[in-house]
């Protein structure tokens, strides 16, 4: 067989994928696979097994990150590398993460059943904790992989019940002896799911994303005046969720407002004393904004801040905001990404040149080298949710242009 | 001195008042005395005392009312009572409640003192758990003396941490051998802080009530569709915590948009999954409406829940909704509201006749005898809150005015 009539195999890759979703199986049909979780323990003791299984040379870093190397005709030069997570959000998807680990696992499968050599070698890998749901923030040890976190700082990071991160590693017998830090790396593909309804509403099979848009989190903290409801006329009232209620329209609207490619969302709000007979005193409440354009991101901020702050003085509840946190749109390599549209034409799957609303190990790695991701339909668009879905012919064609992406990554010079 | 020249002593009520406010005493000025707790036995126990002092005969009844009977000349006549509660709000003030306990036996001293001997006994009491801020419902223990609640219901009750109503009442030595159930009364007067700035507002000294405003309860429960904000565009998002911002805003603006007398309130929220980088799936709120007037609150509520469903529909977030409570306006005694007018005019107290727009155990009472409340100025309308606060001269003109409300019922026939 000529190398480009090779395809994975995808009952194989939906066997494998079916096998994981067993672990942290929930009744609602996704899975509960918390990082450094027993779950997560048994979901990376059947990889490393499947990684044995085709003669990869497996090793684990500090902090947990797992990886497969398949040696290549070269084996000085830099690898080309593909991967993602296995771990998951508390009621998350049977595809978040998983699929990139098993769509990986398939092309070098396929590789090795076809006894295909490359020039390269490639490296597979399980990056810990992509989620963050246990222990914040995300992507932390690709993060400190790429040298933007500290580790002992990530060590140190707790979950809800005061267990450290260092010890669930070493409770589950993933604290491995490498060292987490980059070396070389030719290039980095990450596999995944959209998360989001875009492929779907195009009827497109394939997105290569162009990069990851900007996030910009904002904290709002709003001071009312408590007072038991009844004997307290409307007028005069300080009700900080009041205040509250018409910033989170004024959010809601920013993005038909300003125009351009935006997002805007307010996911979270806590009410003080949050007691159905007395005026809310305070009010905090988060703003997520993620555009392409990091100043057109800025700039509506600076609008919303305007009108947050005229609804506050208008209703005299004294506001606070703090600027959380700002990370900068993240463009991917040009010519990767575009490899990902060519292949995806050449394998005869629509395709769509869009961008990534969320962040991925891939943003990281984007730091080290260059770096692409593929993208596959998510069902509705739901992601983070048990009933989370892509059809399996989707996670087959994903796999192929996985496959030849890899396969031609790997025989540049 | 001849009666209609009797004065409470002031300085006397501000030193009880400055005792109990010791107990459960909080770093910022307000008390800590939650029902049955260790605070609250022990203001019992010095009021308890205090009843002692001036000869009374005390009983406990099997809810931990305690009662302080002063005889008369008549005492085949139902007696005259007046009280309140000691118990407080977790963060509560100085003066809701206790005032009128305080007030009551400073009325008493008042006429130990004086040798004055009143045709009817006289009744101090101290209603257990009016707050109902560790054992839900309030006003319990007049309920139930009422016949509105029953007794075992009551003992059942749990706070957060599961421990039962009737063993804390054991436990803290207040459950009495009296039966808890209503005898006959002649009138009942409770002395309040008025817990709103309407007589701040008038620059009157002495509210009456002609009764406490109806009360509807209500629970918006909205359904949205969770999903990651970063990859869902705006267009066809269902975001559940946008509707209900819809919705709180509506209720916040029913007052003045149906006009009379009227208050409606969104206190508390709760959202799912309250996650910053994920759209809103459930959303909680609680919608309080009260008026003099109840068609008018009803009227007002169908308005409110014809906007609710437009906007439920319009996001596409299926919306359901629980009618939780309803108490009608309960409209008091018109002669003793009159006496209190009265009483304050021949003081030379600035009067008002007005509503109450929160619930007392009067509420009860009210179903039992005829019966009225004495409200003095909250500073800035506030309670329920640590700074809480009455004038000393307010409180002792309050205490006058109960004093000769007392003595004038006890009189008759």
């Amino acid at each position: 067989m000529e190398i480009k009539d090779l395809r994975v195999n995808g009952q194989r890759l939906q066997e494998s994928m079916g096998r994981m979703a067993e672990i942290g199986a929930t009744p609602g049909g996704g899975v509960h696979r918390l990082t450094l979780s027993d779950e997560d323990k048994a979901a990376r003791d059947l990889f490393v097994g499947w990684l044995n299984e085709i003669d990869l040379d497996v090793t684990v870093d500090e902090m947990g990150n797992i990886f497969g190397r398949r040696a290549g005709k070269s084996n000085g030069l830099p690898p080309v590398m593909a991967g993602s997570h296995v771990d998951s959000q508390p009621s998350g998807g049977r595809f978040d993460g998983i699929l990139g680990v098993m769509g990986a696992l398939e092309v070098l499968r396929t590789l090795h059943e076809n006894s295909v050599v490359t020039r390269r070698p490639i490296v597979i890998t399980d990056w810990t904790n992509e989620e963050g749901s246990r222990f914040a923030p995300a992507m932390v040890a690709s993060g400190v992989w790429a040298g933007a976190l500290n580790i002992d700082w990530a060590y140190n990071r707790t979950d809800v019940n005061g267990n450290r991160f260092e010890d669930e590693l070493i409770r589950i017998g993933y604290k491995g002896p490498a060292s987490c830090a980059a070396w070389p790396v030719h290039c980095y593909y990450e596999y995944h799911i959209e998360q989001g309804p875009i492929l779907e509403r195009e009827g497109k099979l394939i997105g290569a994303p162009k990069g990851i848009v900007c996030l910009h989190w904002y904290d709002v903290f709003l001071e009312g005046e408590a007072n038991q409801v009844g004997p307290t006329p409307m007028e005069g009232r300080h009700d900080a969720l009041c205040a509250a209620a018409e910033m989170i329209l004024a959010v809601n609207e920013l993005p038909e407002r300003m125009g351009g490619n935006l997002v805007a969302t307010v996911g979270e709000i806590r009410t003080h004393p949050n007691s159905r007979n007395i005026i809310p005193d305070r009010v905090h409440f988060t703003v997520d904004i993620r555009s392409w354009d990091d100043d057109h991101a800025l700039n509506a901020w600076n609008s919303a801040r305007g009108n947050f702050e005229e609804i506050a003085a208008r209703r005299g509840c004294p506001i606070k905001i703090e600027e959380t946190w700002r990370v900068q749109h993240s463009p991917f390599d040009e010519k990767l990404v575009q490899r990902i549209l060519d292949i995806a034409g050449y394998l005869g799957y629509p395709n769509l040149h869009m961008v990534s609303g969320a962040g991925h190990d891939a943003s990281y790695m984007n730091q080290v080298c260059p770096t692409a991701m593929i993208f596959v339909p998510s069902i509705r668009g739901r992601s983070h949710v048990e009933v989370e879905n892509t059809r399996w012919e989707d996670c087959e064609a994903g796999a192929n242009v996985l496959l030849h992406a890899v396969m031609q990554s790997a025989e540049e010079e």
